[in-house]
Protein backbone atom coordinates (compact mmCIF):
# COMPACT_ATOMS: atom_id res chain seq x y z
CA UNK A 1 0.00 0.00 0.00
CA UNK A 2 0.84 3.29 -0.68
CA UNK A 3 2.54 6.42 2.21
CA UNK A 4 0.38 9.18 3.10
CA UNK A 5 1.64 12.16 4.21
CA UNK A 6 0.99 14.76 6.53
CA UNK A 7 2.70 18.33 7.82
CA UNK A 8 3.02 19.32 11.54
CA UNK A 9 4.62 22.55 12.56
CA UNK A 10 7.34 22.18 15.07
CA UNK A 11 5.77 24.14 18.63
CA UNK A 12 7.93 26.09 21.02
CA UNK A 13 6.76 23.80 23.67
CA UNK A 14 8.32 20.93 21.69
CA UNK A 15 12.15 22.26 21.88
CA UNK A 16 14.18 21.87 25.03
CA UNK A 17 17.31 24.09 25.96
CA UNK A 18 19.63 22.39 22.96
CA UNK A 19 17.05 24.65 20.57
CA UNK A 20 16.04 21.61 19.07
CA UNK A 21 12.60 19.35 19.12
CA UNK A 22 13.06 16.97 22.07
CA UNK A 23 13.56 13.58 21.06
CA UNK A 24 10.45 11.95 22.55
CA UNK A 25 8.14 14.78 20.34
CA UNK A 26 9.09 12.51 17.48
CA UNK A 27 7.01 10.25 18.67
CA UNK A 28 4.28 12.30 18.68
CA UNK A 29 4.63 13.42 15.30
CA UNK A 30 4.33 9.39 14.36
CA UNK A 31 1.16 9.40 16.62
CA UNK A 32 0.07 12.59 13.96
CA UNK A 33 1.04 10.79 10.66
CA UNK A 34 -0.26 6.98 12.25
CA UNK A 35 -4.02 8.56 12.44
CA UNK A 36 -3.69 10.62 9.36
CA UNK A 37 -2.50 7.57 7.64
CA UNK A 38 -6.09 5.75 8.91
CA UNK A 39 -8.19 8.94 7.40
CA UNK A 40 -6.45 8.47 4.36
CA UNK A 41 -6.77 4.86 4.21
CA UNK A 42 -11.09 5.36 4.93
CA UNK A 43 -11.59 5.26 8.68
CA UNK A 44 -10.74 7.20 11.79
CA UNK A 45 -8.88 5.56 14.83
CA UNK A 46 -11.29 7.83 16.63
CA UNK A 47 -13.95 5.58 15.49
CA UNK A 48 -11.97 2.39 15.58
CA UNK A 49 -11.35 2.84 19.23
CA UNK A 50 -15.40 4.08 20.38
CA UNK A 51 -17.67 1.82 17.91
CA UNK A 52 -15.55 -1.38 17.62
CA UNK A 53 -13.72 -1.17 20.77
CA UNK A 54 -10.35 -2.16 19.31
CA UNK A 55 -7.34 0.03 20.04
CA UNK A 56 -3.68 -0.30 18.67
CA UNK A 57 -1.67 -0.99 21.99
CA UNK A 58 2.35 -0.29 21.20
CA UNK A 59 4.77 -2.62 21.72
CA UNK A 60 7.97 -1.39 20.18
CA UNK A 61 8.76 2.01 19.06
CA UNK A 62 12.22 3.24 17.47
CA UNK A 63 13.68 5.67 16.12
CA UNK A 64 16.33 7.13 14.35
CA UNK A 65 17.37 10.68 14.40
CA UNK A 66 19.44 12.27 11.37
CA UNK A 67 19.02 16.07 11.82
CA UNK A 68 17.44 18.36 14.38
CA UNK A 69 14.38 19.96 13.81
CA UNK A 70 13.56 23.30 15.19
CA UNK A 71 11.48 26.06 16.25
CA UNK A 72 8.40 26.32 13.39
CA UNK A 73 9.92 24.83 11.11
CA UNK A 74 7.53 22.84 9.06
CA UNK A 75 7.86 19.02 8.91
CA UNK A 76 6.32 16.54 6.36
CA UNK A 77 5.50 12.69 7.64
CA UNK A 78 5.35 10.56 5.25
CA UNK A 79 3.47 7.04 7.02
CA UNK A 80 2.88 4.12 5.41
CA UNK A 81 2.44 0.09 6.61
CA UNK A 82 5.49 -1.97 6.57
CA UNK A 83 3.28 -5.08 7.80
CA UNK A 84 0.07 -6.03 9.31
CA UNK A 85 -1.61 -9.06 10.52
CA UNK A 86 -5.09 -9.26 11.58
CA UNK A 87 -3.28 -9.16 15.40
CA UNK A 88 -0.84 -6.62 14.53
CA UNK A 89 0.58 -3.79 12.60
CA UNK A 90 3.94 -1.73 12.13
CA UNK A 91 4.05 1.35 10.55
CA UNK A 92 6.84 3.21 9.12
CA UNK A 93 7.37 6.56 9.31
CA UNK A 94 10.05 9.18 7.47
CA UNK A 95 9.82 12.45 8.59
CA UNK A 96 11.95 15.45 6.22
CA UNK A 97 11.92 19.59 6.32
CA UNK A 98 9.27 20.78 4.19
CA UNK A 99 12.06 23.88 3.50
CA UNK A 100 14.27 22.12 1.87
CA UNK A 101 13.70 18.11 1.94
CA UNK A 102 16.17 17.44 4.49
CA UNK A 103 15.81 14.43 6.97
CA UNK A 104 15.22 14.74 9.92
CA UNK A 105 14.31 11.37 11.42
CA UNK A 106 13.12 7.94 10.28
CA UNK A 107 10.97 5.36 12.84
CA UNK A 108 8.84 2.38 13.21
CA UNK A 109 5.86 1.71 15.64
CA UNK A 110 4.76 -2.19 16.28
CA UNK A 111 1.01 -2.37 17.84
CA UNK A 112 -0.82 -4.67 18.64
CA UNK A 113 -4.72 -4.87 18.47
CA UNK A 114 -6.21 -5.24 22.27
CA UNK A 115 -10.17 -5.51 22.72
CA UNK A 116 -11.94 -2.84 25.23
CA UNK A 117 -10.71 -5.98 28.09
CA UNK A 118 -7.27 -4.69 26.57
CA UNK A 119 -6.58 -7.99 25.98
CA UNK A 120 -5.25 -9.09 22.57
CA UNK A 121 -8.10 -9.37 19.82
CA UNK A 122 -8.17 -10.32 16.08
CA UNK A 123 -9.19 -6.82 13.89
CA UNK A 124 -12.61 -7.17 12.75
CA UNK A 125 -12.87 -8.01 9.09
CA UNK A 126 -13.82 -4.73 7.95
CA UNK A 127 -11.27 -3.26 9.06
CA UNK A 128 -8.88 -5.64 6.77
CA UNK A 129 -8.88 -3.90 3.25
CA UNK A 130 -7.53 -0.73 5.90
CA UNK A 131 -4.57 -2.21 6.33
CA UNK A 132 -3.91 -4.06 3.15
CA UNK A 133 -4.45 -7.20 4.76
CA UNK A 134 -6.82 -9.90 2.44
CA UNK B 1 -5.78 23.58 56.59
CA UNK B 2 -2.19 23.59 56.69
CA UNK B 3 0.10 23.24 53.57
CA UNK B 4 1.67 20.70 52.20
CA UNK B 5 5.19 20.47 50.52
CA UNK B 6 6.59 18.33 47.97
CA UNK B 7 9.46 18.23 45.78
CA UNK B 8 10.17 17.79 41.93
CA UNK B 9 13.00 18.22 39.63
CA UNK B 10 13.06 19.72 36.40
CA UNK B 11 13.83 17.66 33.27
CA UNK B 12 15.21 18.12 30.28
CA UNK B 13 11.95 17.40 28.40
CA UNK B 14 10.09 20.44 30.20
CA UNK B 15 13.10 22.66 29.31
CA UNK B 16 12.74 25.11 25.79
CA UNK B 17 15.00 26.61 24.09
CA UNK B 18 14.87 29.73 25.58
CA UNK B 19 16.70 27.44 28.22
CA UNK B 20 13.89 27.68 31.17
CA UNK B 21 10.89 25.63 31.72
CA UNK B 22 8.34 26.20 29.40
CA UNK B 23 5.31 27.65 31.07
CA UNK B 24 2.63 25.18 30.50
CA UNK B 25 4.85 22.70 32.58
CA UNK B 26 4.02 24.61 35.94
CA UNK B 27 0.79 23.66 36.02
CA UNK B 28 1.97 19.63 35.50
CA UNK B 29 4.35 20.99 38.86
CA UNK B 30 0.74 22.17 40.48
CA UNK B 31 -0.93 18.70 39.34
CA UNK B 32 1.82 16.85 41.12
CA UNK B 33 1.47 19.16 44.57
CA UNK B 34 -2.21 18.64 44.43
CA UNK B 35 -1.60 14.83 44.06
CA UNK B 36 0.67 14.66 46.62
CA UNK B 37 -1.91 17.10 49.36
CA UNK B 38 -4.25 14.40 48.36
CA UNK B 39 -2.09 11.30 49.94
CA UNK B 40 -1.12 14.03 52.99
CA UNK B 41 -4.75 14.68 53.94
CA UNK B 42 -5.32 10.95 53.84
CA UNK B 43 -6.77 9.71 50.34
CA UNK B 44 -5.44 9.12 47.09
CA UNK B 45 -6.57 10.95 43.87
CA UNK B 46 -6.96 8.04 41.98
CA UNK B 47 -8.77 5.92 44.26
CA UNK B 48 -11.53 8.86 44.64
CA UNK B 49 -11.75 8.42 40.95
CA UNK B 50 -11.59 4.63 40.90
CA UNK B 51 -13.58 3.66 43.98
CA UNK B 52 -16.14 6.49 43.87
CA UNK B 53 -16.14 7.74 40.18
CA UNK B 54 -15.28 11.34 41.46
CA UNK B 55 -13.41 13.83 39.32
CA UNK B 56 -11.89 16.85 40.26
CA UNK B 57 -12.48 18.40 36.90
CA UNK B 58 -10.58 21.73 36.14
CA UNK B 59 -12.47 25.34 35.97
CA UNK B 60 -10.32 27.92 35.84
CA UNK B 61 -6.09 27.47 36.23
CA UNK B 62 -3.90 30.44 36.70
CA UNK B 63 -0.15 30.93 36.61
CA UNK B 64 2.36 33.92 37.44
CA UNK B 65 5.57 33.66 36.82
CA UNK B 66 8.76 35.09 39.08
CA UNK B 67 11.52 33.73 37.98
CA UNK B 68 12.72 30.76 35.47
CA UNK B 69 13.46 27.45 36.77
CA UNK B 70 16.05 25.40 34.81
CA UNK B 71 17.04 22.08 34.24
CA UNK B 72 17.90 19.92 37.16
CA UNK B 73 16.87 22.05 39.88
CA UNK B 74 15.23 21.37 42.38
CA UNK B 75 11.77 22.95 43.15
CA UNK B 76 9.63 23.24 46.30
CA UNK B 77 6.27 23.13 45.45
CA UNK B 78 3.73 24.12 48.59
CA UNK B 79 0.10 23.42 47.95
CA UNK B 80 -3.01 24.38 50.25
CA UNK B 81 -7.30 24.17 49.45
CA UNK B 82 -8.16 28.03 49.54
CA UNK B 83 -11.46 27.40 49.42
CA UNK B 84 -13.78 24.00 49.23
CA UNK B 85 -17.38 23.04 49.33
CA UNK B 86 -19.44 20.00 48.26
CA UNK B 87 -19.34 21.33 44.51
CA UNK B 88 -15.87 22.76 43.95
CA UNK B 89 -12.47 22.82 45.73
CA UNK B 90 -9.47 25.90 44.78
CA UNK B 91 -6.52 25.11 45.15
CA UNK B 92 -3.20 27.32 45.92
CA UNK B 93 0.38 26.79 44.73
CA UNK B 94 3.80 28.78 45.45
CA UNK B 95 6.60 27.23 43.92
CA UNK B 96 10.30 28.10 44.94
CA UNK B 97 14.09 26.67 44.29
CA UNK B 98 14.86 24.04 46.93
CA UNK B 99 18.88 25.90 46.64
CA UNK B 100 17.86 29.32 47.66
CA UNK B 101 14.36 29.44 48.51
CA UNK B 102 13.64 32.00 45.59
CA UNK B 103 10.33 31.90 44.28
CA UNK B 104 9.78 30.57 40.58
CA UNK B 105 5.32 30.88 40.39
CA UNK B 106 2.67 31.21 42.19
CA UNK B 107 -0.55 29.52 40.90
CA UNK B 108 -4.37 28.43 41.75
CA UNK B 109 -6.75 25.66 40.37
CA UNK B 110 -10.39 26.34 40.39
CA UNK B 111 -12.11 22.39 40.61
CA UNK B 112 -15.76 21.22 40.16
CA UNK B 113 -17.06 17.35 41.06
CA UNK B 114 -18.03 15.64 38.42
CA UNK B 115 -19.33 11.83 38.36
CA UNK B 116 -18.89 8.93 36.22
CA UNK B 117 -21.20 10.82 33.49
CA UNK B 118 -19.04 13.58 33.63
CA UNK B 119 -22.11 16.13 35.35
CA UNK B 120 -21.55 18.28 38.03
CA UNK B 121 -22.22 16.35 41.53
CA UNK B 122 -21.44 16.67 45.41
CA UNK B 123 -18.17 15.24 46.82
CA UNK B 124 -19.21 12.05 48.42
CA UNK B 125 -19.80 12.99 52.67
CA UNK B 126 -16.47 10.58 53.37
CA UNK B 127 -14.48 12.90 51.42
CA UNK B 128 -15.45 16.63 53.45
CA UNK B 129 -13.08 16.44 56.02
CA UNK B 130 -10.26 15.75 53.73
CA UNK B 131 -10.70 19.17 52.02
CA UNK B 132 -11.80 21.18 55.56
CA UNK B 133 -15.59 20.85 54.59
CA UNK B 134 -17.77 20.39 57.78
CA UNK C 1 -6.02 45.37 16.06
CA UNK C 2 -8.12 42.36 14.53
CA UNK C 3 -7.99 38.90 15.89
CA UNK C 4 -6.78 35.84 13.92
CA UNK C 5 -7.55 32.20 13.65
CA UNK C 6 -5.55 29.48 13.17
CA UNK C 7 -6.80 25.62 13.71
CA UNK C 8 -4.91 22.38 15.62
CA UNK C 9 -6.59 18.84 15.92
CA UNK C 10 -6.44 17.28 19.14
CA UNK C 11 -3.63 14.77 19.68
CA UNK C 12 -3.77 11.28 21.64
CA UNK C 13 -0.82 12.71 23.27
CA UNK C 14 -2.05 15.95 24.66
CA UNK C 15 -5.54 13.45 26.24
CA UNK C 16 -5.16 12.08 29.53
CA UNK C 17 -7.23 9.10 31.72
CA UNK C 18 -10.47 11.18 31.99
CA UNK C 19 -10.59 11.01 28.14
CA UNK C 20 -10.12 14.88 27.62
CA UNK C 21 -7.39 17.24 26.75
CA UNK C 22 -5.18 17.64 29.91
CA UNK C 23 -5.24 20.94 31.41
CA UNK C 24 -2.14 22.32 30.86
CA UNK C 25 -2.24 21.25 27.04
CA UNK C 26 -4.48 24.76 26.16
CA UNK C 27 -1.45 26.95 26.98
CA UNK C 28 0.21 25.23 24.52
CA UNK C 29 -2.82 26.04 22.01
CA UNK C 30 -2.53 29.41 23.23
CA UNK C 31 1.46 29.27 22.20
CA UNK C 32 0.12 28.35 18.54
CA UNK C 33 -2.43 31.05 18.17
CA UNK C 34 0.02 33.54 19.20
CA UNK C 35 2.63 32.30 16.97
CA UNK C 36 0.46 32.22 13.75
CA UNK C 37 -0.99 35.49 15.33
CA UNK C 38 2.81 37.07 14.91
CA UNK C 39 2.78 35.81 11.25
CA UNK C 40 -0.12 37.07 10.52
CA UNK C 41 0.77 40.23 11.29
CA UNK C 42 4.02 40.21 9.56
CA UNK C 43 6.66 39.20 11.31
CA UNK C 44 7.64 35.65 12.84
CA UNK C 45 8.32 35.37 16.18
CA UNK C 46 11.82 32.92 15.74
CA UNK C 47 13.15 35.84 14.19
CA UNK C 48 12.47 38.25 16.00
CA UNK C 49 14.52 35.98 18.65
CA UNK C 50 17.14 35.45 16.59
CA UNK C 51 17.69 38.33 14.54
CA UNK C 52 17.02 40.79 17.35
CA UNK C 53 17.43 38.87 20.03
CA UNK C 54 13.93 39.69 21.53
CA UNK C 55 12.14 37.30 23.94
CA UNK C 56 8.55 37.32 25.05
CA UNK C 57 8.96 35.81 28.57
CA UNK C 58 5.83 34.77 29.93
CA UNK C 59 4.43 36.97 33.57
CA UNK C 60 1.31 35.79 33.55
CA UNK C 61 -1.24 33.14 32.04
CA UNK C 62 -4.75 32.02 32.98
CA UNK C 63 -7.54 30.01 31.17
CA UNK C 64 -11.12 29.21 31.67
CA UNK C 65 -12.15 25.39 31.00
CA UNK C 66 -15.31 25.54 29.46
CA UNK C 67 -16.08 22.67 28.01
CA UNK C 68 -13.51 19.41 27.39
CA UNK C 69 -11.50 18.91 23.79
CA UNK C 70 -11.51 15.13 23.03
CA UNK C 71 -8.79 13.40 20.77
CA UNK C 72 -8.84 14.42 17.08
CA UNK C 73 -11.34 17.18 17.19
CA UNK C 74 -10.34 20.15 15.23
CA UNK C 75 -9.93 23.80 17.65
CA UNK C 76 -10.26 27.00 16.14
CA UNK C 77 -7.88 29.49 18.38
CA UNK C 78 -8.61 32.98 17.81
CA UNK C 79 -6.13 35.40 18.95
CA UNK C 80 -5.44 39.11 19.37
CA UNK C 81 -3.25 41.70 21.42
CA UNK C 82 -5.46 43.00 24.14
CA UNK C 83 -2.98 45.43 25.38
CA UNK C 84 0.49 46.45 24.33
CA UNK C 85 3.25 48.70 25.23
CA UNK C 86 7.04 48.92 24.38
CA UNK C 87 7.47 46.92 27.76
CA UNK C 88 4.80 44.17 27.74
CA UNK C 89 2.15 42.66 25.48
CA UNK C 90 -0.79 40.66 26.69
CA UNK C 91 -2.80 38.19 24.06
CA UNK C 92 -6.29 37.16 25.11
CA UNK C 93 -7.40 33.61 22.99
CA UNK C 94 -10.96 32.07 22.43
CA UNK C 95 -10.66 28.16 21.89
CA UNK C 96 -13.67 26.67 20.10
CA UNK C 97 -14.41 23.48 18.74
CA UNK C 98 -14.33 23.63 14.59
CA UNK C 99 -17.56 21.26 14.34
CA UNK C 100 -20.21 22.65 16.23
CA UNK C 101 -18.82 26.80 17.09
CA UNK C 102 -18.66 25.25 20.80
CA UNK C 103 -16.34 27.34 23.26
CA UNK C 104 -13.95 24.86 24.59
CA UNK C 105 -11.71 27.93 26.38
CA UNK C 106 -10.80 31.31 27.10
CA UNK C 107 -7.33 32.28 28.08
CA UNK C 108 -4.85 35.12 28.31
CA UNK C 109 -1.18 35.70 28.78
CA UNK C 110 0.64 38.57 29.88
CA UNK C 111 4.26 38.62 28.68
CA UNK C 112 7.42 41.17 28.84
CA UNK C 113 9.66 41.72 26.39
CA UNK C 114 13.42 40.12 27.37
CA UNK C 115 16.77 41.00 25.39
CA UNK C 116 19.63 38.56 25.17
CA UNK C 117 20.42 38.72 29.02
CA UNK C 118 17.13 37.71 30.10
CA UNK C 119 16.98 40.94 31.28
CA UNK C 120 13.47 43.42 30.37
CA UNK C 121 14.09 45.23 27.39
CA UNK C 122 11.99 47.73 25.17
CA UNK C 123 10.28 46.67 22.16
CA UNK C 124 12.33 48.24 18.91
CA UNK C 125 10.58 50.76 17.07
CA UNK C 126 10.54 48.09 14.23
CA UNK C 127 8.12 45.96 15.78
CA UNK C 128 5.80 48.68 17.20
CA UNK C 129 3.27 48.44 14.53
CA UNK C 130 2.85 44.68 14.40
CA UNK C 131 1.39 45.23 18.18
CA UNK C 132 -0.65 48.11 17.13
CA UNK C 133 1.58 50.47 19.55
CA UNK C 134 1.80 53.89 18.00
CA UNK D 1 30.13 -0.52 34.77
CA UNK D 2 27.20 -1.00 37.46
CA UNK D 3 23.85 -0.24 37.02
CA UNK D 4 21.81 2.52 38.80
CA UNK D 5 18.00 2.82 40.03
CA UNK D 6 15.84 5.99 40.30
CA UNK D 7 12.32 6.35 40.79
CA UNK D 8 9.50 8.34 39.41
CA UNK D 9 6.11 8.68 40.35
CA UNK D 10 3.69 8.52 37.24
CA UNK D 11 1.63 11.90 36.14
CA UNK D 12 -2.04 12.63 35.38
CA UNK D 13 -0.30 14.66 32.43
CA UNK D 14 1.42 11.57 31.43
CA UNK D 15 -1.16 9.44 30.88
CA UNK D 16 -3.74 9.28 27.74
CA UNK D 17 -7.15 8.12 26.82
CA UNK D 18 -6.13 4.70 27.32
CA UNK D 19 -5.92 5.33 30.80
CA UNK D 20 -2.15 4.48 30.95
CA UNK D 21 1.08 6.10 30.25
CA UNK D 22 1.53 8.00 26.68
CA UNK D 23 4.15 5.65 24.72
CA UNK D 24 6.50 8.82 24.25
CA UNK D 25 6.36 9.23 27.87
CA UNK D 26 8.93 6.53 28.41
CA UNK D 27 11.73 7.93 26.68
CA UNK D 28 11.24 10.88 29.45
CA UNK D 29 11.55 7.71 32.03
CA UNK D 30 14.89 7.15 30.17
CA UNK D 31 15.79 11.32 30.65
CA UNK D 32 15.62 10.74 33.82
CA UNK D 33 17.57 7.42 34.39
CA UNK D 34 20.12 8.91 32.35
CA UNK D 35 20.36 12.09 34.35
CA UNK D 36 20.47 10.40 37.72
CA UNK D 37 22.98 7.63 36.64
CA UNK D 38 25.35 10.64 35.71
CA UNK D 39 25.09 11.78 38.64
CA UNK D 40 25.93 8.73 40.76
CA UNK D 41 28.88 7.95 38.66
CA UNK D 42 30.10 12.03 40.11
CA UNK D 43 28.89 13.97 37.64
CA UNK D 44 26.01 16.47 36.62
CA UNK D 45 25.15 16.54 33.01
CA UNK D 46 24.06 20.01 33.19
CA UNK D 47 27.44 20.88 34.03
CA UNK D 48 28.42 19.01 31.44
CA UNK D 49 26.83 21.41 29.04
CA UNK D 50 27.62 24.50 30.59
CA UNK D 51 31.01 24.36 31.54
CA UNK D 52 32.73 22.15 29.19
CA UNK D 53 30.02 22.61 26.15
CA UNK D 54 29.61 18.81 25.60
CA UNK D 55 25.95 17.63 24.73
CA UNK D 56 24.80 14.34 24.45
CA UNK D 57 22.70 14.51 20.94
CA UNK D 58 19.81 11.29 20.59
CA UNK D 59 21.68 9.24 17.70
CA UNK D 60 18.94 6.78 17.96
CA UNK D 61 16.40 5.30 20.55
CA UNK D 62 14.04 2.72 20.73
CA UNK D 63 11.71 0.93 23.58
CA UNK D 64 9.92 -2.06 23.83
CA UNK D 65 6.92 -1.72 26.09
CA UNK D 66 5.86 -5.14 28.34
CA UNK D 67 2.91 -3.59 30.53
CA UNK D 68 1.10 -0.57 31.11
CA UNK D 69 2.00 1.73 33.68
CA UNK D 70 -1.12 3.79 35.19
CA UNK D 71 -0.94 7.19 36.63
CA UNK D 72 0.29 7.47 40.48
CA UNK D 73 2.28 4.41 39.85
CA UNK D 74 5.60 4.47 40.92
CA UNK D 75 8.06 2.97 38.33
CA UNK D 76 11.90 2.19 38.91
CA UNK D 77 14.08 2.70 36.27
CA UNK D 78 17.39 0.72 36.38
CA UNK D 79 19.95 2.61 34.30
CA UNK D 80 23.50 1.29 33.06
CA UNK D 81 26.05 2.31 29.80
CA UNK D 82 25.89 -0.62 27.62
CA UNK D 83 28.86 0.82 25.18
CA UNK D 84 31.06 3.89 25.48
CA UNK D 85 33.73 5.42 23.34
CA UNK D 86 35.01 8.76 23.06
CA UNK D 87 32.68 9.66 20.46
CA UNK D 88 29.54 8.16 21.75
CA UNK D 89 27.89 6.12 24.69
CA UNK D 90 24.92 3.37 24.65
CA UNK D 91 22.48 3.63 27.69
CA UNK D 92 20.10 0.78 28.21
CA UNK D 93 17.31 0.48 30.55
CA UNK D 94 14.53 -1.39 32.66
CA UNK D 95 11.75 -0.21 33.95
CA UNK D 96 9.03 -1.59 36.49
CA UNK D 97 6.44 -1.35 38.47
CA UNK D 98 7.93 -0.39 42.25
CA UNK D 99 4.35 -2.34 43.89
CA UNK D 100 5.12 -5.77 42.62
CA UNK D 101 8.61 -5.49 40.03
CA UNK D 102 6.79 -6.02 36.94
CA UNK D 103 8.48 -5.63 34.28
CA UNK D 104 6.84 -2.12 32.07
CA UNK D 105 9.44 -1.35 29.61
CA UNK D 106 12.88 -1.94 28.35
CA UNK D 107 14.90 0.65 26.27
CA UNK D 108 18.26 1.45 24.73
CA UNK D 109 19.41 5.23 23.64
CA UNK D 110 22.57 5.99 21.40
CA UNK D 111 24.03 8.89 22.01
CA UNK D 112 27.29 11.33 20.45
CA UNK D 113 29.23 13.74 21.85
CA UNK D 114 28.51 16.95 20.09
CA UNK D 115 30.62 20.39 20.70
CA UNK D 116 28.90 23.71 21.42
CA UNK D 117 29.20 24.00 17.95
CA UNK D 118 26.74 21.29 17.40
CA UNK D 119 29.37 19.09 15.33
CA UNK D 120 30.63 15.54 16.76
CA UNK D 121 33.65 15.77 19.13
CA UNK D 122 35.47 13.76 21.69
CA UNK D 123 34.64 13.38 25.03
CA UNK D 124 36.73 15.05 26.75
CA UNK D 125 39.22 12.77 29.20
CA UNK D 126 38.32 14.05 32.73
CA UNK D 127 34.96 12.00 31.97
CA UNK D 128 36.45 8.77 30.35
CA UNK D 129 35.98 7.17 33.91
CA UNK D 130 32.23 8.37 34.52
CA UNK D 131 31.76 6.65 30.99
CA UNK D 132 34.07 3.18 31.83
CA UNK D 133 36.19 4.31 29.12
CA UNK D 134 40.42 3.91 29.39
Amino acid sequence: MSSHETRIRVRYAETDQMGVVYYSNYLVCMEVGRVEYCKARGFRYRDMELEDGVFLAVAEANCRYSYPARFDEEIIIRTWVEAASTRMVVFRYEMRLAENGRKVATGETKHVFLGRDMKPCRLPDKYKPNFGIR
